[in-house]
């Protein structure tokens, strides 16, 4: 099913690919980044369930190895685009956003999912575990890429047709597309009383800092894209399983709870909650 | 005068080496990392002017090129130590705690003084300036290089002597040592309202969380170390300097002006105090 293109670091799956570029149909186009898996396939699930028409642009390191998202790609045909997309190589951000806008012209949503707690798959929990180099690969993958992405994809954005959220009757204060940055509550350096997770913790308060800072640069533009940082909950994914002995069972969300959840809060989304941080409840998060 | 160590990354300056290693008489033993220039160079001075006896371990990249820290120390015979040391290089940290460990055995304060705003001297006034690279340099010097300071010199302060801040009657309360990071009003998230200089604002809000966390650690601790971070105010140094022309002049300190207001709070640091990030007047500053 696939097909190689010039550049051996972006390779365009073009599944079923004789129906696979109809965006004229499509009203809404949505890109998820870190789609092979939790989160983020969950996303592009629910899109495809609840939002369609929809076109979904899901993004992960390795499409081959990506099952999961593959078969989800056969069963709607022509909805799905799988791009191979390493958050934490600049050009095959440049490569999948040149991609994008090519098909589509445009974008509504983008979701950034993929995030590490740390290479060894265990956050620190003291300073004796704390490396250079596990924080850098940490934040590498968990605010650098999305940050690069809001790069690349901005232009993308402000072309949107704002067919996510709600859109005040005020025309200068619509919005024509929105970024969600995936959050976590532990990224909260006021809510932050138990310590350790030095890289994770980090990674998401330097996260929130960029999306805030998005917020204001993409804010001031015309037409205007919503930056937001979202809390899944504590979510049943790879992510956290080795933690999942200590959450009550009622507070450990399956992915399907978590991102109906998120998806609520981005339809209620406008300019005027835009640079925040939000809960999977909608409550607002400190800093 | 240098003595080149069996590492060829580690170089102790004996200045006026017949006279150096005096632990005994120094009744303080502080640690400025960033020492050549700017605060960091400042902090050494005033140390030595106010709060002798003190020792002083100046650490910097290029001893060889910090011509008025080397005649500072040819001032203070005995007084100061230099270490070659670059933030970016954990076995560059881990050998001069090494080093500090053999020479004096404990550490009362360490301020981490150096930062960059970016690797071109100048923040990004919009996200098309944003690159990875320019990020993950400023987050390496800025974040990473304080909190494996951390590691590698906690032990020490650990065994320090609690000479800097004030210590409450309470023996439990008491703490050994005071780590101070040198953060920046625009690291705040909640005080963010003009947006830009990406890569030095992650970086401060990062390290923020960074001091959060270490102080939570280091606050459970026996014997404890307070973690705290301080905003310098704008001062005239290399840092700033493109940007001047925009400051009021009576917002543009001088190096002396902010560390002495600096010194100021360190002296009325207790336990109560750490975890927090405080302004140069003493006021606490939002997350």
């Amino acid at each position: 099913m696939g097909v190689r293109e010039g550049s051996n670091r972006l390779q365009l799956l073009s599944i079923a690919s004789s129906v696979c570029h109809l965006p004229v149909m499509a009203s809404r186009v949505a890109l998820i980044q870190g789609a092979s898996r939790g989160l983020g396939l969950e996303f592009c699930k629910h899109i495809l369930k609840n939002k369609s028409p929809a076109a979904v642009i899901a993004t992960c390191r390795n499409p081959d190895g990506a099952t999961e998202l593959r078969a989800l790609a056969d069963q709607h045909p022509g909805q799905v685009t799988v791009l191979r997309l390493d958050v934490s190589r600049e050009e095959d951000i440049r490569g999948a956003a040149d991609r994008v806008k090519e098909s589509f012209g445009r974008l509504d949503l983008i979701v950034n999912s993929a995030a590490m707690l740390h290479p060894s798959g265990k956050g620190e929990t003291s300073l004796r575990e704390v490396t250079a180099q596990g924080i850098i690969s940490t934040l590498t993958t968990n605010t650098v890429g999305p940050l690069v992405m809001a790069k690349y994809f901005a232009p993308l954005l402000q072309k949107g047709g704002g067919s996510f959220g709600q859109q005040p009757a005020e025309k200068a204060k619509q919005h024509s597309g929105i970024i969600v940055n995936i959050t976590a509550k532990v990224g909260s350096i006021g809510d932050n009383g138990l310590g350790g997770w030095y890289s994770y913790r980090m990674s998401k308060a330097a996260l929130n800092m960029a999306t805030r800072n998005l917020s204001i640069e993409l804010g001031r533009s015309r037409p205007k894209v919503v930056c937001v940082c979202l809390h899944p909950g504590t979510v049943n994914t790879d992510l956290s399983r080795p933690y999942h002995r200590n959450v009550p069972k009622e507070k450990l969300f399956s992915t399907e709870q978590s991102v109906s959840a998120l998806m609520n809060i981005i339809e209620t989304l406008s300019i005027e909650k835009t640079g925040k941080a939000y809960n999977w409840d909608g409550t607002e998060l400190p800093w």
